[in-house]
């Protein structure tokens, strides 16, 4: 079970090989939010998302004799560049299971991150039993996406830098918004903050049909998503919150907040012209949310970009539709 | 005469008010320019460049009383905008003078960091009667935009910080190349980096048809460029190298670095893909120059984007032309 303890053990295992992410903000965000907003670049950590600090912190917990086989995940995104990036700075082999219909961009970058990539037929192969002969013929060791405590402990170190630097800039209390697929991001952050700023409300925020952590925290059980694709926010669609992060969650989290895609696009553009950040659709729904939805927070909200890979095309689209 | 307690004085008056902006990197840039980049992101600097510290670092230094009237600047661009919200944090009022004729997004900009914009028509009036005429009648100071020791000074922080974060990723030897226009940032970099890195060599990089820093270099004195406008690198087109800049930069500086329109044009579109941030024209000069023309360099680069503060106009032209 995660706790602090765990996360600052995290944090001194990433110490000079994660970044710490900067604290930005813009008076032009803050005016048109009404309320002063702060942002988590995340986008801007290694491999382009926040995933690299729990595959870190997973890979680098591993005994030397148990790491040295490598490790094996099953993804195709984000997870699947912090895992193959994490491993080949350990100098350790790395196996990302992705679909053979992924992005080509994603699967030549998890390549090119160093990782064997095995594609397989959604429609005719089962990923599990794949990853089953694959770690018991060459003894890979499971870095799962989220429900996994070393992995949550990894991504709470974000919230350690929140806190601090938060601290430096005076402010004491605050709504965080954390975008939310499985809820690992934000099960870490929650429980740094817990310990680390006590004053601090800690937010899901999910798009517009695939808002399973929101109705999950309402109904105060493990709520599912009707539909698993057809959204531009990619990086947090999951079928449901997870069973280790979601009752975290539900012990230390407010009621989630809902965006849609369009005031993700939105907020995308935003990002563009006010912070000079590149973020994806899916790792803009807290700050979305910080601009658009303001209304049930108290004041100051510290918005976490969870990453920012997203296709030139996508980025055109919100350029387009939300010039400045 | 800006000396190396100048700068340490400057980063003692921007602590906790500048940005301390990360070291970025990707193995992918690396990959293509065969050498290891590091990127110093001065885009995600208050107001999206640079200019914050200079301008901050003047005003600052001005005694209360002569403060307390207010400031005035010269600038269609990026100054203009650092001045502006340096003045405002400061509880003071700031007047900048720009062309009639500036996009309209940068005088809007520059109103919404709290200036008052004096607008004149290049052709019929002259900026410096008008400069001099408000100065006289308000007792206004003016902030140069780089002839200024404060102003050096300030933009020296960023040195500090290369210095301090190049040993932390255990770099000796380097060569840092810096977008340079009339020399205020070069030379501050230049000396913080004389001072605390003597491992380093700091080079300007300038677009083709406006290299008068690579050329004055060459020929030892001041020359200047044969036109002033027509560049998309419009952030750092300038006449000529300053009077109190260029004796700095010839003393410290290693050869100049000149680059084309698209090789600009291709390093914005490698920073949106490979490090997720926005980086206007102007502004990736020295990165384009790291990866396109690092032949002459020793080994380890540390290229700074001085700015982000480009039209989304000009950012697609960039993603269309270098896709991915």
């Amino acid at each position: 079970m995660t706790d602090i303890a765990m996360i600052e053990a995290a944090r001194v295992r990433l110490d000079g090989h994660a970044r710490r992410t900067p604290l930005l903000s813009s008076p032009f965000l803050d005016e048109i939010a009404g309320r002063r907003i702060f942002v988590k670049p995340e986008c801007l950590q290694h491999t382009g998302s926040f995933k690299f600090r729990g595959a870190w912190s997973a890979i680098s917990a591993l005994a030397p004799e148990v790491r040295a086989k490598g490790v094996i995940a099953f993804s195709s995104g984000n997870h699947a560049q912090g895992v193959a990036l994490a491993a080949k700075l350990h100098g350790i082999p790395s196996v990302i299971i992705m679909p053979s219909d992924a992005p080509r961009i994603k699967i030549e970058n998890t390549r090119a991150y160093g990782a064997e990539v095995v594609l397989y037929d959604r429609a005719n192969e089962d990923r599990d039993e794949i990853g089953a002969r694959l770690s018991k013929e060459r003894g890979l060791t499971l870095v799962k996406p989220f429900d996994e405590p070393l992995v949550i402990a990894g991504q709470g170190t974000t919230g350690l830098e929140i806190a601090e630097q938060a601290r430096e800039e005076g402010i004491e209390k605050a709504d965080v918004i954390v975008p939310t697929g499985g809820g690992g991001f934000i099960s870490g952050v929650a429980l740094a903050l817990a310990a680390k700023a006590p004053g601090f409300v800690v937010h899901p925020a999910e798009p517009e049909g695939f808002d399973d952590t929101a109705r999950s925290l309402a109904s105060g059980k493990i709520e599912r998503n009707a539909t698993q694709s057809g959204s531009l926010c990619d990086a947090i669609i999951t079928p449901q919150p997870g069973n280790i992060t979601f009752p975290i969650v539900s012990r230390l989290c407010g009621p989630g907040l809902v965006v849609t895609e369009d005031e993700a696009l939105h907020a995308v553009a935003l990002a563009f012209n006010r912070l000079k950040i590149v973020v994806e659709p899916g790792g803009a729904v807290a700050l979305a949310a910080a601009i658009f939805h303001g209304e049930s927070l108290g004041g100051t909200v510290i918005a976490v970009c969870s990453g920012g890979n997203i296709d030139a095309e996508v980025f055109r689209l919100a350029l387009d539709k939300f010039p400045a």
